[in-house]
């Protein structure tokens, strides 16, 4: 199992090997050769259903039975599980070192049958369907109460951290609330004492005024090139109306959620070749949480969640490493300018 | 002129655009060819002197002009800085959208004539020269006041972020404190007031006592594989004597500084067969801190210079970006089992 340790100077938590375990063998390499997909075997692909743990869950059209063929979107356990499943778990060690049992989920959503048929190229329901699933697995699992957060990702090509080119996305559940989403909720509820509205309701709505870092107005959601953004074609999506939870989307929500993703990121292939990105949502978290004083945050209507959309273009370096700072050499205008005059076609 | 804009949510400061401002056709590449260093032009060679800005310092044995060939360390402005020269600068904008001029200093410290030698591969007293060379242009810089910080970092390879393979370091002063170095200063001084102590030294004393994590322990330095590395192989070199600031270094510190950075540069290129990697040095900065109660920042006894040594093995991907957690696949007591017996010869 995984353990999770803390960084007494930071705060910061990590995990620590596990069954990703490896070895500095693993790590000595030939020199870079000219191949691009290895072996050629997926376990991920329909038929090899055997090749994976059990599914937790499926969208099966017919009735096929579990961990066979016949679904559209299945989900299993990774297979090399950052954080396992379990109990909760007390903080152990004493003085500068803290650690945790790696306990937790992670699951990984396999988006489609179709090997080469990446998100951007679903048809529109194939991808509301991908949405569908995620609000449920998050549902489920926070049903499960001893988890705090939960992580919605996707890695898409190799430069992104894919290990597998077959698309899917990653879903994690952690026993505390990461350092990142913190930030996020502290500041959201600093700016809410502020300005006595959601900064994100807020953002959208100054952003639609000025427009020039918009890149896609709907009538349900609104992608933008962040004004500080860190890397070239950042993206964010946010719905318009105020939620501060993914699993609260509605249903009537989810097919124009589809269409917003698609076209984005098809405006993304379309507009820098195809290039490897990230994507993450972020949400409120499944626990409470108080201010230094005390104070309970009121994170329901102070937190807004959305969805990071982060194209692999620029080497993350040691400037980034020692101060936290990013250098980007586009600026969110120029950005939001290419993609929303993109055009997004391209079944 | 670079923008530095602010996260109003996170806080976090971006540089934007500026001289290194690229279009979106320079993102637009042809398929991953097998090609090693492109043109074979290095304006960092020896008799290149007129291909970068005239030099801001240089070490030179023999009685050579400035500009011209002779020297052993040289230091050159970089020709497409992310912050640029003069006076200090107002913060601007309003509401969520604050920015500065990009004012700032950012050089390249050449450490050597020889294209091919990596600081792996220096002779000591190459190292220590170059060593000396931060030494120097950190306290210049200092004397001018006006920035806050000043990182020093290196990208070792392609995959670290280096454009030009030719031995270099730079050097980016900013005109405010990076968010990741006050999260280490705050971080420190809290732990003065719980310890009555520098966190950092009781690290060293505690993992001394402990082995398991020491990497190289020399009579004024020590190398430890962090607690809670990030990543695999991380390293990071303390001095011994408690220190903040690295200008403050002295004379008779900087060889074994340099045999220890040689040692363990070496080590990581054997054991690893030769990575990319990423170093900076975290130092006090050039400016007075306070806590939220107004108290000021001890910052010279609570924090303690040190240099992050970062192989770059993974890659930071979706989960990295969204939860600020790591998940590293090497222990840091295999890191430093593995690297504390690695021979370091290679001249």
């Amino acid at each position: 199992m995984s353990q999770l340790r803390k960084d007494p100077i930071s705060g910061r938590w990590v995990i620590i090997a596990g069954e990703r375990s490896k070895r500095p063998d693993d790590f000595r390499k030939a020199p870079e050769a000219c191949s691009s997909e290895g072996s050629g075997f997926c376990p991920f692909c329909e038929g090899s259903e055997a090749k994976t743990p059990p599914e937790v869950f499926a969208l099966r059209p017919g009735p096929t039975p579990a961990d066979s063929p016949g679904w559209q979107v299945r989900v299993v356990p990774n297979k090399f599980p950052a954080l396992s499943r379990g109990g909760p778990v007390p903080r152990n060690g004493e003085d500068l070192f803290v650690w945790m049992d790696g306990r937790g989920v992670h699951e990984v959503v396999i988006e489609t049958p179709d090997h080469g048929r990446e998100m951007a190229d679903l048809p529109v329901d194939g991808l509301r369907d991908v949405l569908w699933t995620y609000r449920e697995r998050i549902r489920s699992i926070e049903r499960e109460r001893q988890y705090r957060y939960i992580q919605v990702f996707k890695n898409k090509g190799r430069e992104a951290g894919a290990s597998l080119s077959h698309p899917h996305t990653q879903i994690v559940a952690t026993p505390i609330v990461p350092k990142r989403v913190k930030e996020e909720i502290y500041g959201a509820e600093r700016l809410f004492d502020r300005y006595g509205e959601c900064v994100f309701c807020r953002t959208i709505r100054l952003e639609v005024e000025r427009t020039e870092r918009v890149v896609l107005r709907g009538y349900r959601f609104c992608v933008l090139a962040p004004y500080a953004s860190r890397f070239p074609f950042e993206m964010r999506v946010h719905p318009v109306r105020h939620s501060a939870r993914f699993a609260d989307l509605q249903d009537e929500d989810l097919l124009p959620l589809a269409e917003t993703m698609k076209s984005v990121l098809l405006r993304l292939k379309n507009a820098l070749s195809d290039p490897p990105y990230n994507f993450l949502i972020h949400q409120a978290p499944n626990a409470r949480m108080t201010l230094n004083g005390g104070r309970p945050v009121s994170i329901d209507r102070s937190f807004h969640w959305h969805i990071e959309i982060i194209p692999v273009l620029t080497k993350v370096a040691g400037f980034e490493w020692g101060t936290g700072f990013y250098i980007n050499p586009v600026s969110p205008e120029v950005a939001a300018e290419t993609l929303s005059r993109e055009h997004s076609s391209g079944e």
